[in-house]
């Protein structure tokens, strides 16, 4: 996607050639047209699709778009940990995350995805997959069919990718960062 | 207003008299088009806002329906702790969840929210005010005005609302709880 592309070489911070920092369009403050944009590119990449499955708290914008943009559809978010009132009767998944390294579960109650759901999972960034991967654990322990993943920004050097693809599931990012070089960006070529 | 009334009546769980169970439309999946037509109401109710703050995780898919029908106004979302790549020059409030019974600190970068800035915060649930109280001090750490909180549920019973609009601000809530009575909500009339 050129637009988001072009905004992250010019807004993005690089921090010591390994961080990218765009909190201030991604994941602290939100460009909102920017947003349904994104949403719109996610809804033309994948059909069929009846639930969009995402993680607090990033993942949660760009669902609300992409769900705009296909009729409506639901969406479900997996939260990091339990409350008082969510305890039991829920689908759990380990997640690492390699940015706070710390170890966290996520869960999605058993009534929210079903046989026979056909599932968008949507995420702001894929770097090694853990997320990803506790997403997809927990959409087949409820037999749901997952339909598809798409990213905002993925960080291709990471390889999370592979370990998706590798299941079968069509991954779409709309900005895939080949590697991070004298504290500037540079994209994959075609990667959309 | 009256569809988020009469689906909190038809599909709310009651637990002891006391918790509200909305998981299934409000904080754990979403009917994406009860969310735009609550953003479409705050946005109608609300005016001369050039930003919306809200705080993760449920607050962000209603900020961001609320955003799109006021000219996409940009959305900053509080974080409720420190990752490892944003720890300095942020706002900082503690704030006590009831319903998990801990206290979290929750930041805002200081870069995102300005003196000048005409705030709207939208939040999922008003209780006994914590999470609005502490969102309230940040935008006054940054000496931006609040110029009201759009809220979906409020639980009037729990008294939040009068330590908000004692500050003088405007609290607009599309359904305010007056009471549970034997498993039932009552709401107040006239609220909206």
């Amino acid at each position: 996607m050129e637009k988001l592309k072009s905004k992250i070489l010019k807004e993005a911070y690089i921090i010591d050639n390994r961080i990218i920092k765009v909190d201030h369009f991604i994941n602290h403050m939100l460009d909102t047209k920017l947003v349904f944009e994104i949403g719109k590119e996610f809804a033309n990449e994948f059909s069929g699709i009846n639930k969009i499955l995402t993680i607090e708290a990033s993942g949660i914008a760009f669902s609300v778009a992409t769900a705009f943009h296909l009729d409506n559809v639901p969406i479900v978010f997996a939260r990091k940990s339990a409350s008082l009132i969510t305890t039991e009767n829920v689908y759990k998944s380990k997640v690492f995350s390699f940015t706070k390294q710390i170890e966290s579960t996520i869960i999605v109650d058993k009534e929210f995805l079903n046989p026979g759901d056909n599932v968008l999972i949507i995420d702001d960034f894929l770097a090694t997959g853990n997320a990803l991967n506790g997403l997809i654990d927990i959409a087949n322990q409820a037999n749901a069919k997952v339909k598809g993943v798409g990213i905002v920004i993925e960080k291709g050097y990471q390889g999370g990718r592979k370990r998706i693809e590798d299941m079968g599931i069509k991954v779409h990012s709309l900005a895939n960062i080949k590697r991070i070089e004298d504290g500037k960006v540079v994209f994959e070529e075609n990667n959309d």
